[in-house]
């Protein structure tokens, strides 16, 4: 016999884009609602009073959106979130996640433009919250933050294997995508602020410090996201190793003193730690 | 100050195609594998004496491959597993994911070719493997397997809000993307054929029961993939509903009993349950 | 001063699937209409009297898409042109293509299936259309359609400069993703029988002659499709090469003899020729 | 009988970075190189002593980046298309496309950083280039540049037709890719001032002049960027029309005066037109 486990549906991609200021900025997201609760008549039999059209968790979206999105995309998932719970009493646990593209406004001629807006090349904003009755987790994040050195990074003194090819490497090219997730503390509520002094954090770290690995860069980069906001309990990073490999050029008698590089997408190396107080 | 929370790292979307009976047929996987287990020195200074080079990791994968890579992903994924836990003792568990690109031998004029492919449009199989030296979690499943029913679905008797505007729908088209995985109960073996038949239980499903709802069909897909297949312990499975609405002509003056549809690929419902026995 | 040259508007990516046969067949396209013509005011003022907007033209295909649409997506293609040209004097070239979405009936337990498809595997059919008061040009072809050969290819004999590496290869796999597009005589109506003889007899040389290079299997390709169908004037084949290079297992002491393959999207090699009688 | 028509081939996507000034900058290419000559020999039988192999062409560009490429990508490419009609007399005309993405400095704490960077956000420069022994053309330009004018635009006044539904709009969201390629006049050599100039011009009057039509924006676009720089001849431009459409709320009782929109990827409108001088 089979028996319903572990379930949730919901409405995902939802996109809405909010002017605030008469358009001097704009938010836009894409937003996930997913509903946990009492819903097992519907995956049970033919019998759908319990479900919440996923059509209708749309309209919610769109209509609080309205009525409550701005600048702290936070604020509003924790809105949504309580909306659904208060609303539905056989709702336990509400799954949001919102993904910001970020507009910045143009600069023409050395000044800002009123209401004109490239994309950031600065990754995708995102928050994610489980919020039920009696508990509230709330993580946010960056990703697909895309980022080099140029130098000022090496890998060496590594273990070898009878699979091991690689040589040492003084000087190389460091590229990664940054993906990083970090958990507010429970009373903390000032998201904007922290989100923006963690990645500063780790971007400064990215830029100034010497790189012996990925690794290495890595939890220096969550050791000073944690130090920048004491309102995070935690931070995963998750970093590609997206190689550019030196050319070899030496069959055509051409040195490269590390000049030129292959870059290369895949196959990448894959780095991951939570980094913790 | 900073600790080092869990952490793994290697190499991902290593890809090798492998020739089996003279190219007969072929096996053609994207492999992910990350190490996990005490590399903390790398982490908190310039030390990388424990750290198996990622590169190092993606020559092991292809040399195995060579060896040992046959028709049955899962066996491999064991293979490699054991590879680096017996080669390392400072690992203590290995993750390998293995992405097959499933070929198909073509038919021409009636006749199978000896030696010619197309892609498979059954979607990518994959196996999932988190190996330690007192554990096995093994999953196999499938993705992105799109699949229609051009009628014979129906949404109807759902709750409603201040925020419903969807009608009852008695005669709608039901499109979604299976993703499916599947867990191996310890002792079983039998892979390939598992996996055929829980992929034969849930099509089977799909295409000959009445769909009251996506979350109904999910579920009896799932109870059919259990009955099949005694050697899995559940199976997860998460369907997009990828909407088909019937397009609204009234302002022309045309009438539509549900012929045209306007596909959408956004926002989508999303629908994700565990069903065990 | 400035001057408009050459221009043209429209909707594109405009989805329609259309129930044939109470649902026994569907088709699925994603139309673009583009319009050529005398809409000089809108680009050299604020006149838009001129311009049919792009939601209208949207409407227009989804209507005409449930009133005509049918499994000969050239036909309709033909109606939307002539469509567009009948009703605004002022348009003098209407450009269309359709892309389709092709649903496979599903096969379960050895019988067909009555309404459940699943994508086939065959790429991606597509029409073009360019239709003025005084001609018509119409070329149908196929995107996508991945193909692999694990024998039967080989590149050798080929020039060689003071960059050349490559060794000759007398036993290499030979993948593609074939790209083709064949135009129509102007007398032509049988468009569906056509599309299949072509791609039937593209698909049987691929699969039965021996490739010395992609050059010749293409030529190769074009001669059967001309051969196959005396309705079609020429036809351009795009053929990327996606490599398979032996995996080099020397530094390990392992010897491979063409079995094991290291498979690499980019770069890649890029074929392509026009085949005419 | 089958006749070889126009026909090319070569190597594309071939990826290379260069440092410059000892990594304070870096240039990142992806480069395709296709020929066109007599290599009917490769297509008509099996014999391919004309053909050089697209590996060769491959590690030729590689080698000529290190040797030579620097900041003006028009430079490298024509040098790259010169070796190849030099080195072999059977080439008649060679096709180049290079593709840069476009590395920023960051600014750390209001500093430039001196190695570190991260993706810009204003599209992907490309360069065209198909040289010949008597003649070159020569066009670049810029894809994917993501903008958005939150009003400050509108559409009204359009042609009306039976399929016509949408409403004048007064003050709407403006949001497209821009897609632009000019073409230099025959001697000029100014390339990367040109292209800034350009590029700034098309963004000055996409962020500064009331939009009555894409349309109108285009072609005031394309004649700014005419001014800006008489070294080209002409430039294409190519926009979609990222509809953004008002959330219409009234179903809930709300207003919604211009502010929520709903953004969507397709169908989108297309507006595509070259000014000229």
């Amino acid at each position: 016999m089979a028996t319903l486990g572990a379930n949730r549906y919901g409405k995902q991609k939802v996109r809405v884009l909010r002017k605030l200021d008469n358009g001097q900025s704009v938010v836009e997201i894409s937003a996930d609602a997913l509903l946990e609760g009492t819903f097992d008549r519907s995956y049970l039999g033919d019998d759908n009073t319990q479900v919440v059209a996923t059509d209708t968790v749309k309209n919610t979206i769109i209509a609080l959106a309205h009525q409550h999105l701005g600048p702290v995309i936070e604020e509003f998932a924790l809105r949504l979130g309580r909306h659904f719970l208060a609303r539905h009493a056989h709702v336990d646990r509400v799954f949001i996640e919102l993904r910001e593209r970020r507009w910045e406004r143009m600069v023409i001629a050395g000044q800002t433009a009123p209401h004109s807006f490239h994309a950031s090349p600065l990754g995708e904003p995102y928050t994610k919250l489980a919020l039920s009755r009696v508990g509230c987790e709330l993580e946010s994040g960056i990703r697909g933050l895309l980022v080099l050195n140029s130098t000022h990074s090496a890998f060496r003194g590594f273990d070898h294997t009878e699979f091991t090819t690689l040589v040492d490497a003084d000087d190389r090219i460091l590229s990664t995508v940054i993906e990083a997730g970090w958990t507010f503390l429970p009373d903390e509520t000032d998201y904007r602020s922290i989100n923006e002094r963690v990645l500063a954090a780790m971007l400064e770290v990215f830029a100034t410090r010497f790189s012996p690995s990925v690794q290495r860069t890595l939890f220096e980069m969550g050791e000073a996201a944690l130090q920048s906001a004491p309102g995070i309990a935690r931070i995963a990073i998750r970093m590609p190793n997206k190689h550019y490999f030196p050319a070899n050029l030496s069959a055509f008698g051409i040195e490269n003193p590390n000049i030129t590089f292959l870059p290369q997408d895949e196959p990448h190396g894959q780095i991951e730690a939570i980094v913790r107080r």
